[in-house]
């Protein structure tokens, strides 16, 4: 993909269906309860009616969870050793992983990409994208060359297109993916690295510290330009977080309900609204993570999450954990009986 | 029911089995995860255990809906007629109201019992229990007699009994009954009405002042003893709020898990832990509703809610709400698999 194509597909996205939106909220007002009186349930009907149209049924969902290994990582970053992505990864494909314990729970498919993990296993119900083997180390030069980031952002669009989902959940795995994200958010936020860096899988003060010196060396030696999104996950961003934020661009662009997890997926989303503003109109926040960076990444896309769970492993455990949410206000949407219809007295207001 | 037969049931309720709650947590610990990242999910999980014991598998819910009439309602307390109970109830039997269509789509059995609904009508899929046709006006005197209060919470007792669910929901219905429970709420916590009368379903600034005055008049002229709460619950209660309590106990007894919804579940289940304070700990708190007293009221139970929705339908929609969060807590608990499992190198911490 060059970035000419690139711009064509986020010429696609277009906002939310405010007709649509209207008309769900005239139907939920129509039905057997006090109006507004569903609270933020009645709002997420109608914004998945604005992106899926109304009437609407049922949701198809589907999660896709990308995988990649960090260069950063040498750098104590992390609680777990680089190894671990690939451990995981075998752990995910045997269905013992806690994204695949949850989407089963909570009947999503799951689809599995190795987006660039350190590794040549072929796993079977894995897809291998097949650019690199992780990032270069982003304290050292760019993390990607730019023809690698747009192949992993074109690779996600790519996706969107083969699946059969009303709602794609967004998940990641990736020993020092915090650290890339951190970097991307104070990328594009322009907040000091301390603002956004956290304990990611549980490290210490000093490991936050090392994570936060990283962060710095990694604006200052590539001084990534905000302007320029992909240069900026070309130069400090990763395997996982280019394709994701492609998930969301190609999700939006056909109209399909992209449900955020925590920090990480918020970068690779926020990364896709830099370039496609309108695409923030296709988001769902499921959860707010603990992570410091998180509230701020939410915070500037205009979002607000659905679950506050003190959640924290990622693998898109909380936009999972939203997705019953969302079929609920679908259902209510869809199957509650009006005032008329069930001849109840209506107080109006 | 004699109160020394209540008595005998509430001294059978115990509190949590710790062993199974440590032996969950050692299990959690063991997952292929962070320590704790899963956050309240994993606390979720280790009450339930604590309650149904270790290992556990799969959750059978059952949503309990209680419908009963106030004479209250006649004081202008409620946004709608008090003939919307029957309404209502005629719309949960036919499947089109909230509770129904949340009940379907979260995958829980719905069991709807007539505890006072002025009414004659019998209707097929719902239990009627035939003590009275609604309370008598709380403002002029005693809302039930003592015996009326006993033979509802006796029948909420006895209907766990016929359950074959490892989870029961609350739920309930009424028009008034935030007034009711918001005298409960005042009686037990020693507050005065302002703080715990909140819009219910939709009163304006006048109406939440008739709520006080009545909650005030009804304390002023009852003047129940919180140390009673047999009697409290006979002076200013409800037949809904009664039974709901006598769920609430006779779950506990069981050792089952009791998920409360917004105020007026609170409210039983505050009556409840009045008479046997054990029974806080067979409890979960699905949501917070915007009802003022509701945050007062689990804060004297000492239960965190996991949702924040701004629900205020009842129903025990929240509480419909929160099941697959205690369906994935259990899945987590049973499915995941180990680091050693796995094969993943665990970090500790």
């Amino acid at each position: 993909m060059t970035d000419r194509e690139l711009a064509a597909l986020v010429a696609r996205i277009a906002p939310a269906d405010r007709a649509a939106c209207e008309a769900a909220r005239t139907a939920l007002d129509a039905k057997t309860k006090p109006r507004g009186s569903l609270g933020r349930l009645e709002e997420l009907a109608c914004r998945i009616a604005g992106i899926r149209g109304f009437p609407i049924e049922l949701l198809d969902v589907t999660a896709v969870l990308a995988a990649a290994d960090h260069g950063v990582a040498v750098s104590g970053v992390s609680a777990y050793p680089p190894a671990v992505t690939r451990q995981m990864l075998h752990n995910l494909a045997g269905g013992g992983a806690a994204a695949a314990v949850l989407a089963r729970a909570v009947g999503a498919e799951l689809v599995i990409v190795d987006a660039g993990v350190d590794s040549d296993d072929e796993l079977e119900n894995i897809r291998r994208l097949g650019i690199t083997r992780g990032t270069r180390d982003m304290t050292a030069g760019p993390a990607l060359t730019r023809a690698e980031a747009l192949a992993a952002v074109a690779a996600g669009i790519g996706l969107v297109g083969e699946l059969d989902a009303d709602v794609v959940t967004l998940a990641e795995l990736g020993i020092g993916n915090t650290t890339a994200a951190a970097a991307l958010a104070a990328a594009f936020l322009g907040v000091d690295p301390s603002a956004v860096c956290g304990r990611g899988t549980g490290i210490d003060d000093e490991g936050v510290a090392r994570k936060c010196a990283a962060v710095e060396q990694a604006l200052e030696i590539n001084r990534p330009d905000p302007a320029d999104p992909v240069g900026v996950l070309a130069a400090i961003g990763g395997l996982e977080l280019a394709f994701l934020a492609g998930v969301v661009l190609g999700a939006a662009a056909e109209r399909r309900v992209v449900v955020l997890d925590g920090f990480v997926t918020g970068a690779a989303a926020l990364t896709a609204a830099r370039l496609a503003p309108a695409a923030v109109e296709a988001m769902v926040a499921a959860h707010l993570s603990p992570e410091p960076g998180h509230r701020l990444v939410l915070a500037e896309l205009g979002l607000e999450p659905l679950l506050d769970l003190g959640l924290r492993l990622g693998e898109g455990t909380g936009a999972l954990l939203a997705v019953p949410l969302l079929r609920a206000a679908v259902a209510v949407l869809a199957e509650m009986a009006t005032f008329e219809e069930a001849g109840v007295t209506d107080a109006g207001g």
